[in-house]
């Protein structure tokens, strides 16, 4: 342990495709296998409309309450892009071009016209974050970062920031799946977890070609312990599935 | 219009495995597109840890808020599925054995063990929600529905729910794509945009095979006037595009 406590986070998932059923999320999870990495709790994920009252709202709870929030989408060039104003709004800070993120454009070849200069205004103060894909920056703002929505950008401006980011212990996974019914074996693995609180055990039932069955997880800060109680966890379920058979 | 509201709703999905990045979600699209079928709108999703005090804050915020709540996840019979005692707490109700969950489980052909009696107990007075799929049942307290969280279960669920829900007007979505860059573009669609504020138009953009393009989307309750705004979209970006070409 460094002495610090676990950073935290949040993900708001900004854009009312997501909510219109048009388009399936695919960030989050990225997000969250970096952070579990990283040692940063992602303690929940929002996903909300391109709506200015929603985001203020939801980015001033969020950022209160997390070591770090995280926004994704509402940062390109259209009318429905409304992210960086919104967030300003949060900040009570002004839009600004930035000159740095408008060189970034024209670097890129881009042809700068009205419409893409909008990509270049941040809240005053706010650091750009890299964009090495299509250039236009997503930006800082103490502890708000706000990414594109497409998922390739938003992936590789995560990465940019991770060296920047305060780092917890790894939290290490590691699972089995079972062809058992979580009835037939939810007793047995309570009592494993209650002997275990040091780890988090979560069973995910399955349905496949007819079978079921369940993934069974178990997640801590020591990889030791994750994988003797994994296999303490295997050994029961091994034996649950021997006397079903006998 | 019916004269009433529109009405509204929260998506839940409660799980540590979509925080750890173990899973994808593959709730939220569905019931994002159901949703807007029957014209309920659909404000904001969460998704949020299985931890008790987490789940009974955002239900009773949420049900507080919206018209409905569903929740998705953590209704079956291991030590990590806490969704049905967490709602109870949210509604200060106790958690009882339902006798019609025990006899559709036991109908079901299911050994009913202790474990599984777990996923009969309901917060006292809720309504079951049917499981074609394994008989396990959602419950409805007041405006709040648990689901089940794999999908095929969550969605069939889901169905059986609609004949009960409070409708609003369906709410209507056509698209095109071009493969212009949202940047060349943007200004035109924005007068468009504002020229029809009984719309909500959208714009996508995505990376394909190297070359930039964007879904452009228009939605709303009247299909003529969808389709109407649709065709000065589409009309608009044939010009920019033999613009360019020129």
């Amino acid at each position: 342990m460094t002495g610090q406590e676990t950073p935290t986070a949040c993900v708001l998932l900004i854009g009312n495709e997501l909510l219109s059923g048009k388009t399936q999320d695919a960030n989050l999870k990225f997000l969250a296998t970096e952070m579990s990495k990283l040692g940063i709790r992602l303690e929940e994920a929002r996903v909300i409309r391109d709506d200015s009252g929603a985001i203020v709202a939801t980015v001033n709870e969020c950022r209160a309450r997390y070591t770090y929030v995280f926004t994704t989408g509402g940062i390109g060039p259209t009318h429905d892009d409304i992210t960086a104003e919104a967030i300003a709004k949060a900040f009570d800070l002004e839009l600004v071009l930035d000159p740095e993120a408008v060189a970034r454009l024209k670097h890129a070849g881009k042809e700068v016209n009205e419409a893409r200069l909008k990509m270049a205004r941040v809240p005053e103060g706010a650091l750009l974050i890299e964009n090495p894909i299509s250039a236009a920056p997503g930006f800082r703002v103490e502890n708000v970062f706000a990414l594109a929505g497409v998922p390739p950008i938003a992936h590789a401006m995560f990465a940019s920031l991770e060296p920047l980011l305060r780092h917890g212990d790894t939290i290490h996974s590691r699972s089995i799946e079972v062809l058992l019914r979580e009835g037939d074996f939810a007793l047995e693995l309570e009592e494993i977890a209650r002997a275990h609180p040091e780890v988090e055990i979560g069973s995910y039932p399955f349905a496949r070609d007819g079978r079921y069955g369940a993934s069974l997880v178990v997640r801590g800060t020591d990889l030791a312990t994750v994988e003797s109680v994994l296999s303490k966890v295997e050994q029961t379920m091994a034996e649950l599935a021997a006397a079903r058979r006998s």
